[in-house]
């Protein structure tokens, strides 16, 4: 684990870029010195790790207390598609925007990128637990299928916040059941991309015996700040 | 309004029965002498004021620094009941635990109960802000039913809570988009006797810009005890 980049910010959160082989990353860590527990930072369908959104989330959990780190994993962020996920993609996008059924598009693009992903999240895993300053235990927050993937895979994972879940690989789907950590399950109402239903019937079928679901008005984008602050809380129930 | 005893608690808490005209209440006030918000918690369907898990949410919540208050309205608690609402009390009890519709017997226990609680409750607030150090603004926190007739009757009411809310009567359910405060929506995902599918129907009739639903598994009584901390936190963001 290479870092190539340091900034500190005013809230005394360290930001460091780092390269692990091919996977790009971003690692913040909050001022204190003292080990802190690490959480997983993950965007949907492989947005990029810079995008503000995650960013602004990312600081704020780090300035809370946490270590926390997102990768650009193959097929996110600048790291090419090939060009049959660059149609694909383009094509989902197309579908969203039509209305039509995405089922079939959505699986043959997302379920590949999950499959890529999980095996870089665990490297980075590993890697950053090797680090000064990172104790563990491990939280996971963000997409909800590299999510489910990285909690039935991965035993130290402790707890995990998941986002949205209206669309989810059948292979995730499947595995939903056997998550067993505590959860916060977070979703927007009215979520253009992601159908109501099938978010309820995600949170369902997870198997944790403790899983809180947390909903909001309004579209994709439009979840309140307060809920970040309540994810840095449930995490802070469960990993410290 | 009469003060009929007190106990301090060892948070600091202050507790008082009361009595105004006809009405049994308590009040719980934190250890401060500055005005603090108040906040009005009832509990479904007529359950008494002195039900030890309303009394635990109680002084938790005067501890955090609000004054919280409840009483038993007609009908509630050890107040009598008509004999026709006695039976309709016994009947509704048998049908829920047979398994039978139970909607008409509801309408006809819970509808007249709302309407004739009401008034009390609004008698009660006026009485708690000419106290002194009670200074509001007010929340409401705890019966669906009775907090929607408040909300769109009780511009006073700043912020609301609701718990469950399966089965709230024709009236409410129709008064439910009139609701404009900021709300947190509570329910247990398996209550036993609040179908989840109507509960998510309410929450998605308010006509609130900002509601809030918070959902756990397990039954009726199954409430983590997180939830009474977050309801802390909801009331605190518009309240103070």
């Amino acid at each position: 684990m290479r870092f190539t980049s340091r900034q500190h910010l005013d809230s005394g959160v360290l930001e460091r870029e780092f390269t692990l082989g091919e996977t790009p990353g971003t690692l913040w860590t909050p001022g204190s010195t003292a080990p802190v527990p690490l959480i997983l930072m993950a965007h949907n369908n492989g947005l990029p790790k810079a995008q503000p959104r995650l960013v602004a989330r990312a600081r704020h959990c780090a300035a809370y207390g946490f270590a926390v780190a997102s990768i650009d994993a193959a097929g996110c962020g600048d790291r090419p598609l090939s060009a049959a996920d660059e149609q694909a993609r383009a094509d989902l996008g197309r579908a969203m925007r039509a209305g039509e059924p995405v089922d079939e598009l959505f699986e043959s693009l997302v379920g590949p990128l999950v499959e890529g992903a999980a095996p870089e999240w665990r490297a980075t895993l590993d890697a950053l637990l090797a680090q000064p300053g990172i104790g563990g235990p491990v939280g996971y927050s963000g997409w909800a299928a590299l999510g489910i993937r990285l909690a039935v895979t991965e035993p130290r994972i402790a707890a995990a916040g998941f986002f949205a879940g209206g669309y989810v690989p059948r292979v995730q789907r499947a595995e939903a059941r056997r998550v067993g950590v505590p959860l916060l399950f977070l979703l927007q109402w009215d979520d253009e991309g992601n159908p109501r239903r099938r978010a309820l019937d995600l949170f369902d079928a997870f198997g944790s015996r403790e899983k809180t679901l947390h909903a909001n008005p309004g579209g994709h984008t439009g979840t309140p700040w307060f809920e970040v602050d309540d994810a840095n809380r449930f995490f802070a129930r469960h990993l410290t």
